[in-house]
């Protein structure tokens, strides 16, 4: 069994195999029961050395992945963690262990998986406040003047008038100046950030990300073998002097940011440091990934600062847009901007991907994104999510115990909780679940050595009651937790 | 600028380093008038020859791909083919081409992005033959029993229900004994294959397919860095002997099939060869992906062979199917079933693509899928496709110049035809697109060394009249070239 090692990573090589193995076995790509590859095996395969391996063992099995057997190796054992998808029904195909493939991880499927009746992990809009009267009237609307939406293909690249409509919006919503033709339809952003991974980095490559950053993103990097350095972040988003230092020694190939509203900790990069980012690319030559998924949800009324992209004139910004969590989650539709060869690229990749989303979806937003119905949406979504993180804020402050911080986000849908130092959110975790809640814990938010003391609680997916139970059971469980953890 | 070379392959470097840089100019990735690196630093970062980069660099110039000046090094030249979105609109990026990356070829792109009024090219059903008013009728009402599916996400594996449904018709139609919990939605067939190479393929890993086999395959293998080898194929399709004694001295990690009418050449793997090539997965513990697009779409009232995955009781086959095609293209829904790890391992990687498909073209599909309108509507496709390929094979037979061959195909939507050897179908498509004609030259067909004189004509895509027209005119534009060329 080979794996994707990082001999260059502040990550010990016993910590590295034992997280890929254990990852491996919660997604479920090492069954249970199955034997893994004997210590000398492994060693000689991944060139490291035998004492390293047998550490590496011995840590999966005390944090119970595995058991070893005298004489015979180590075992998968029984999981707790495990996503929703029926495990249970694998049969014996045995031989299949033998295969070695190149993914590592799904962080995000791990945590996403679970099943809860109060999911504060959910970062997702919830239904009641989104549209879908008028878009699913006007999808009927559209098929009645069309049927043959259905029947045709779209443009690799994507639909044409969608594009269009898609370039006016990121012109009046975004301040990003762009034409059609230097636009990519994707399904939603995820495939956005995969595209960028798929065709610029490669084992090795340097990726920058802000720490704590987007956990499907750090899956994506993961899994295309990239070095991953992350990059402090304070109250105005990433430190952006750390980056520059970094740069007289290292040469990242991609900096992936969220800078408005980010996630999970919802700060906002400052504009002095957009435009030391910007300034840095150009030096250094890199490109900047900028997630833009949240952009028009501030609140108390303060517009965020301009997009890094607007500020672009070099073609160094991958710009990546949403349209799908604030709008119709079932269309799934996202945007890549970009230009020159590096645009033609990403285009290439696409090709590969899947050939081009599919036209209906596309199709579908239009009428929406092209009428003023899209400016009231958004105005009534911020006042909506103004409540719900004041309440939320308001409830914490009321219920939270003491020595339990939050960052208050000026928009978007998260907020990123920290506890004391003593206390570690995985285990949290283990007990919210019992009580039929889930949050997103920090170990699945840092690249390279990961903090256990902070998660992200979201506010915009439960019913007002929901959260508002929610949140009290939360801080009781925190309570309870942080009094097991002084008494440890 | 790094490439990605097979020192294994039966390409020279030099054609090797010619025809990745060729492929980088006519996608776009390297822009006209753009410099090439020089030959010592090409050299240099590829670990290959001056001489042999040398030796490229004048290929390509001869091929008219770049200019060579003396003392300055090569220059990207104005080319010919290129596909339909915007490159003409590219601005002076020049920076950027100093980023290496990971893709080399998008033939797929390069061939079917051809604006022509006569498409022989387009393996595509003509939307009128498609069931598109009871389809989008389908969609009025679920989405008027439930306009929520616009506000919803679905599961990263697809939705339950699609699932269960697909289920279903792939017993009843493809003998694929299933559950819901082995199935993954995707975009179309080509986000399955795309899955498959993203998990299983890396560079330097073996993956054999039939030669010639589905261009856009061929892209994402390349993509992955696989050396693919090619087998060749006769009436019943690829030679598994030939494949057994491969399999002696090397060791296949995927082996990729469409066994049944083959595109591009129409041909249906025997039963015989269906079970060695199982027999030979299960000795040499290989993957088989089966693409099984056209199954249903059997000429005669013959149906085809049983397909490998109904053979299959230890998880070796990864079987794709598409549900666009021969339904409805504006949705884009392919599905692949898979067993045991290799199954969990692809659902990472779905996670890691874009975290699930639209949840709007899932359910668009449930209604027709699961009623007895798709006994139907399969029945007539079959019916309205058979006229087609007769009308067709009989225009041939009256109008194709001595010499030209094809291969009657028992199902599908593809011809291939074949010029005497000294016939090259990548001039004559130059000459066709004179007259507004295009279709698919072989040279986009084969991994590793290319052959020049076939082509793929698929009679699906076209009105009666259009088909008629094309046809008679290809004939003479055959003549004419074969003419020249018997001069030459």
């Amino acid at each position: 069994m080979k794996i994707n090692l990082n001999r260059e990573s502040d990550l010990s090589l016993i910590n590295q195999i034992s997280n890929i193995l254990a990852e491996k076995i919660r997604i479920g790509a090492l069954e249970e029961g199955s034997q893994l590859p004997s210590i000398r095996t492994f060693s000689k395969e991944n060139q490291v050395s035998f004492v390293t391996v047998s550490k590496a063992y011995t840590l999966l099995e005390k944090n119970g992945y595995i058991h070893l057997e005298h004489g015979r190796g180590g075992f998968v054992r029984k999981h707790e963690l495990k996503h929703s998808s029926g495990i249970q029904n694998i049969s014996n195909f045995d031989w299949q262990i033998a295969i070695p493939d190149y993914i590592q991880r799904s962080q995000y499927m791990l945590n996403m998986g679970l099943e809860n009746a109060i999911k504060l992990s959910s970062a997702i809009i919830h239904p009641g406040l989104l549209p879908s009267n008028y878009i699913t009237k006007e999808i009927n609307r559209i098929l009645q003047d069309d049927s043959q939406i259905v029947a045709r293909y779209g443009p690799v690249q994507g639909d044409y008038e969608v594009r269009e409509v898609i370039k006016t919006y990121l012109q009046h919503y975004c301040q990003v100046e762009t034409t059609s033709s230097e636009i990519i339809i994707t399904n939603g952003v995820q495939q956005g950030i995969d595209l960028v991974a798929r065709t610029f980095i490669g084992p090795g490559d340097i990726v920058i990300t802000e720490a704590p950053t987007y956990t499907a993103a750090l899956d994506v990097f993961r899994n295309r073998g990239a070095h991953i350095i992350p990059i402090p972040m304070d109250e105005d988003g990433m430190q952006t002097t750390i980056l520059a230092s970094l740069c007289l020694t290292k040469k990242p190939k991609v900096v992936y940011t969220i800078p408005t509203f980010h996630n999970p900790t919802g700060t906002v990069l400052s504009v002095e440091r957009r435009m030391d980012l910007l300034e840095l690319a150009q030096r250094h030559g890199f490109l900047i990934v900028e997630d833009d998924s949240w952009n028009e949800i501030y609140f108390d009324d303060l517009l965020p600062p301009p997009t890094i992209k607007s500020l672009d004139h070099s073609g160094h910004v991958i710009y990546l847009k949403g349209f799908s969590k604030a709008l119709a989650p079932g269309c799934k539709i996202g945007a890549v901007v970009s230009n020159g060869t590096v645009h033609q690229r990403l285009l290439t990749s696409k090709s590969c991907a899947d050939l081009g989303s599919p036209l209906l979806t596309q199709k579908a937003l239009i009428p929406f994104l092209s009428s003023t119905r899209m400016h009231t949406h958004l105005e009534k979504l911020r006042i909506a999510l103004e409540i719900r993180r004041d309440r939320t804020i308001a409830l914490l402050d009321t219920y939270a115990p003491k020595g339990v911080t939050w960052i208050i986000p000026k928009g978007g849908l998260n907020i990123w909780v920290s506890l004391p130092s003593r206390g570690n959110t995985d285990e949290l975790l283990v007990k919210a679940q019992q009580s039929n809640i889930s949050f997103l814990p920090s170990s699945a938010c840092y690249p390279g050595e990961p903090q256990y003391n902070h998660m992200r609680i979201s506010y915009s997916y439960l019913e007002d009651q929901k959260l508002e139970e929610g949140i009290i059971e939360f801080c009781r469980i925190m309570e309870l937790h942080l009094h097991e953890k002084k008494n440890e």
